[in-house]
């Protein structure tokens, strides 16, 4: 274990949210707020804390694969440690366990809140609140490798663990270009979000967080309502954001910087996702229809939500814990789906299952044709052997920390509609789960384990599952 | 496809049947009931039936994987098909969907009811009922193997479909005389238990039936409140057959015909079996303690509801549906887990779930060791990767079904505790679930597409996917 190299790289980290402070400690000085001086405090305080940890000249020297997992996973714990402190200091949220929960649902753009009345907090924590969304919807380390002159194919491992997919690539050859690119469209796309809506006549505040909330694929709303007293044009407009960011990034990389519509469509990933979306939408609005005044009501409601839970974002119009029993298994399954690799929307991702529907469809083919070996394929190119097998165990993870999560946090005595549902909204980032954590309810009841537990499942559904498991692992601390 | 073998093989499975029907035709006659007479009627049109589609010499020629499959497929959906025809002539069972799901209930030894009141049954239906689990159990096709000289390596494509586990193997070079081993264990066992029931001071009628519905692990009782009305000494006595039925039977062949202990005990599965056993009753003794009288009866009710749930019997003393949260999610995964390969238990297996989880340990430890190349050991043997890979696609494919057929149930409206467990409880061949499918309720109240949706689901579980897929997949049905 190189504890040099981590070192350096989260008093990088340690900085940057330092800086990162500084934007809700503006936004108090707009609304007059005293709980600015805390935000102030904290910038302060990271800035200084992660220059001393680089004083002594610490060098990034070689690491490995473990050690950039291990570094990713204590990164996101710490970050979420700093960023809930101002909810503590300013008792806007008292008890640490429930600030942290509810840090860890924002960073990891999840949306889970153990708050029963969100409009009672601070403007600048309800900012603060939501820019976490944003800033951990692309990833803080690929922000690191955008900014900072970091060289070597080793920070590749970085990348890797915060980009969500089966197989991670870099756009350009340069790591700190990819980088770039990625946070150059992540940006664009939220800032026409936010002209949209406030074309639309919403209120400023209100169009940034509610960009921050659907770019991070986060849901974390300012209303106690969510989203459902804005007007039916903002609904749609937010529904189609929320869509745009469960898109792989890949395919706006071919249409604005290489210019090419041919090769965006032909991701297969996309055009799998588009088709759920279609579909989901068309069997909620017929079999809930009885629930709709009409049909554009019906289109409006049963695609927001659609969208808004394979995207894993999980913001509301809706209370779909009254919709019928198919339209409800259906958001349960799409929980499990999720958005795009290479998009800021979690889940177990579509060209993961494409895989894995491709992988069964291979072992059914061979009890036919024997001797035939067939390779899997996707966007027209072979899919390796190694990528296949990944994402087999990847399922194989899932369900073990699944299984054990809903184990333990059962112990809390809640049906099991409740802790099942609780569990995947928490490990596949959305939000909200059905029952006592449906759309009307939130987290607030569980016990502070159950809460760590479901933070664990958040962190671990965001860093897909290796790095946080790693940290569990024996072997992984032994110095070499 | 070659149709002549599959036609050859099936004849033969509507003469076995045709035989079989005097079993119960025989009670009948003890009891004086007039419903005899169906059952020697069927006997007579079977064995007439079976013996026409082998009066044109058809010979058994060389087939396939694919065949193999196939016929057991088609051979247990015909086999379920004769099997129901008793309860509609005789009207027990009017509806023709019904006698069908209670039948492959029966067969795949499932145990899930659309009936309310069993005890309304004719002496004679009943034991057909219960006896269908006890042919289901070790296996019709095995039996047809042990019985009749069928030669050739290609058979063991049947014993492969019929067997549970990853990885079938024969006990003995030769197919016949494996399928003869396992047959005589089965009944040697079988025999033990009744016997014991019958000294417990059980009716020799109840000791014969129960004895089929635990050999089978079915769970089909003869009295409405299933096994709650006999002695603790009778529940314990059931428990401890459940559980040793539940053994992988290479276990009892190490013992009685190899004679050597030290193999049996060697097996990592029968061991990681009864550990789960033990640790799930102690969890549960601790968590529902509130609920139990003195140590005794917690000890039995846990015990018992543990052994039938892992082993996928489904006999209940107890209604867990009343039990506290952590012990009912116990109950939910020990459905997916099931019992061992090899057995006559259903789930998803002991060794498989073994096979998985030592494959994710490798992929975590290679992140630490990254050029260390482990394989996967299991009984101190190497497991073959193609093992391995094969469980992963297993796993895919249980996942799959089970989300399809969640999602076509869900059409009735039910809860999705419902039809979650409704699923889980067919697929993995248990019999009740919970919620409105739990102990008390039944099967009855779903729509008749859910019927033949569940009835697919245990068909699915018992011959373990593949079979039953492979009749949906493009290709199969093609000549060549």
């Amino acid at each position: 274990m190189n504890f040099t190299s981590i070192l350096y790289i989260l008093g990088k980290l340690i900085e940057i949210e330092g800086a990162l402070f500084i934007v809700p400690a503006i936004v108090s000085l707009f609304y007059g707020e005293s709980q600015g001086a805390v935000y102030f405090g904290l910038a302060l305080f990271c800035v200084t804390l992660g220059r001393l940890i680089g004083i002594k000249k610490r060098k990034l020297e070689t690491y490995y694969a473990k050690e950039g997992l291990v570094s990713v996973a204590l990164g996101w714990l710490i970050m979420s440690f700093f960023g809930c402190i101002p909810f503590v200091i300013t008792k806007e949220i008292p008890s640490f366990t429930d600030a942290f929960f509810e840090t860890v649902s924002g960073f990891t753009t999840t949306g889970s809140s153990i708050l029963s009345d969100v409009e009672s907090l601070s403007r600048c924590s309800l900012f603060w609140r939501s820019f976490t969304h944003w800033i951990g919807g692309m990833g803080v380390f690929v922000f690191m490798l955008a900014i900072l002159p970091m060289t070597g194919a080793q920070n590749m491992h970085l990348m890797r663990s915060e980009s969500p997919g089966p197989d991670v690539g870099k756009l350009v050859p340069k790591l700190g270009d990819s980088a770039k690119i990625l946070y150059t469209i992540y940006f664009g796309i939220s800032l026409v979000e936010a002209i949209v809506l406030l074309i639309s006549g919403m209120p400023l505040y209100d169009a940034i967080t509610l960009t921050f909330g659907t770019a991070g694929t986060g849901g974390f709303g300012i209303k106690n309502s969510s989203i459902a007293d804005y007007t039916y044009a903002q609904q749609l407009i937010i529904s189609i954001f929320m869509i745009l960011f469960g898109i792989n990034f890949n395919f706006y990389f071919f249409i604005f910087i290489r210019k090419s519509i041919r090769e965006a469509l032909n991701i297969d990933e996309v055009k799998a996702y588009l088709a759920v979306i279609v579909s989901a939408t068309v069997i909620i609005m017929i079999n809930a229809r009885h629930l709709f005044t009409d049909l554009s009501d019906s289109f409006i409601k049963a695609l927001f939500q659609v969208s808004s839970i394979i995207t894993t974002t999980g913001y509301g119009t809706d209370d779909f814990n009254q919709w019928p029993a198919l339209s409800k298994t259906i958001l349960v399954f799409l929980m499990f789906v999720g958005a795009c690799a290479g998009s800021t929307g979690g889940g177990f991702k579509i060209s993961r299952i494409i895989i894995l529907v491709k992988s069964y469809m291979r072992e059914l083919m061979s009890f036919i044709h024997p001797r035939l070996v067939k390779n899997i394929t996707m966007d027209g190119r072979r899919v390796k052997e190694e990528t296949v097998s990944g994402v087999k165990v990847y399922l194989v993870s899932y369900v073990l920390v699944l299984i054990v999560s809903v184990l333990v946090i059962s112990i809390d005595g809640f049906d099991f509609e409740t802790n099942f549902t609780a569990v995947m909204a928490t490990l596949n980032n959305i939000g909200p789960g059905l029952s006592k954590v449906g759309s009307t309810g939130n987290y607030g009841g569980f016990s502070d384990l159950s809460k760590y537990v479901l933070s664990f499942d958040m962190l671990a559904g965001r860093l897909e599952l290796y790095p946080m498991l790693l940290l569990f692992a024996p072997g992984t601390w032994r110095k070499k």
